[in-house]
């Protein structure tokens, strides 16, 4: 479980307890606030979960290892450019991903804005607690202890549902350094202007997503790309010392 | 749903809170610790859910209306004497009840001790929470949405469960009633001396849940033990006026 920027050290804690009453081990903390977390940690008592959780500057860098993130948080006010998946049918998708070996995370966001949109883009999916219209947005401690009720509950039994992947997925960090060869090879072609390239990058590391790329995929189109940009970096070389 | 006793507003807030993301409108407090529940409810930006909230005196007042309650809490130090529901499979036994037109209470107790020995008397069945046995015992907030959130996803599609009644049940404030006669029937006929009697309340109560008793049967069975009541006095009139 990943836990983006978060504030209070109640929640903190709150989100340790739950994942200790429902058998869960691993927390990563992303870019923490520095005080808070100092003093969430090192709480008399603190749990340890919580003593033990693993620090990352980025995102990207906690969930290098998944095969499979999945984003939280309300979407009342959001298009998401994900399948969205209701919490009582997480389940069975999780289950394949674990039967294939997969690793995955479950990632919350901070307790003020939730996710942002740069968070969303390292997702494979997204999972939405069904709540009152009237009053949507939970509190942090509470909505991790529902998911992870959900999981421990449901995915023991669960049967393997309705992702179509039968070789292990690629890595997040194989995807990122996927989509930063693509991304030198589009520079490289002189696909776009220099202004276009965070929004490029965005729409880049989401497809990438999408194509539910196994391991052994994610490596050959890498070796593609490689010889493409070899190529188009060589032809410039060439060009530069024939012109 | 029903609070027995609750001492942190921080807590009463929670339980609130999980109640309105999940569609539930009616929270009753049994017996609160006063100074703190007056803080709670007319704290600036309390929800309505608790200003609108009931006071009781008792657990019997709170569910008098009810035809089924149900306690939650950890078993894991007790040895309960009603049927255990693991929370997953909850849904189908509320279901059948609402279907016959019941009312169902969820029963939390205090934060500390959870429902008495007492309270649970009160109690048709209990629900378990399935966590960790390590670490099992759950911040009320978070176990309150827990359970809200596996009711709200699972009861519009559950079908009816294995519970075996087809009539209206009996509601508490009938199986009181009977409780109350049956013990004065068993006083006037000498059925055990007064140290035992807190002991026999207490099964007594347990039974006639167990029993799982309608509404009619319950009429009919007040009826009989009315009549042995006025017998019993009546001889015991005799007996004095010939002895």
């Amino acid at each position: 479980m990943v836990l983006v920027s978060p504030r209070n050290p109640l929640n903190m804690g709150a989100v340790a307890r739950a994942m200790a009453n429902f058998g869960f081990k691993r927390l990563s903390v992303v870019a923490p606030f520095a005080p808070v977390w100092r003093e969430a940690r090192s709480a008399v008592g603190a749990p340890d979960l919580l003593t033990n959780a693993l620090e990352s500057a980025s995102l990207a860098e906690a969930v290098a290892h998944c095969t499979l993130v999945v984003g939280t948080g309300t979407l009342t006010y959001r298009k998401p450019e994900q399948l969205v998946v209701a919490l009582p049918h997480l389940a069975p998708l999780l289950r394949e991903e674990l039967d294939r070996g997969g690793h995955i995370a479950l990632v919350f966001g901070s307790e003020k804005h939730g996710l942002t949109r740069e968070d969303l883009s390292y997702c494979h999916l997204l999972v939405e607690i069904p709540t009152d219209p009237e009053q949507p947005s939970m509190n942090l401690g509470q909505a991790a202890a529902v998911c992870l009720y959900e999981l421990a509950a449901r995915l023991p039994e669960a049967e393997a549902g309705p992702l179509s992947r039968s070789q292990p997925a690629a890595t997040s960090e194989a995807l990122e350094l996927l989509a930063g060869l693509v991304e030198e090879t589009m520079n490289a072609a002189g696909y776009s202007p220099p202004a276009m390239q965070p929004a490029n990058d965005h729409d880049l590391r989401l497809l990438l997503r999408r194509l539910n790329l196994s391991a052994h995929d994610t490596r050959r189109i890498l070796g593609v790309f490689r010889r493409i940009l070899w190529r188009l970096k060589r032809a410039r070389a060439t060009g530069k010392q024939s012109g």
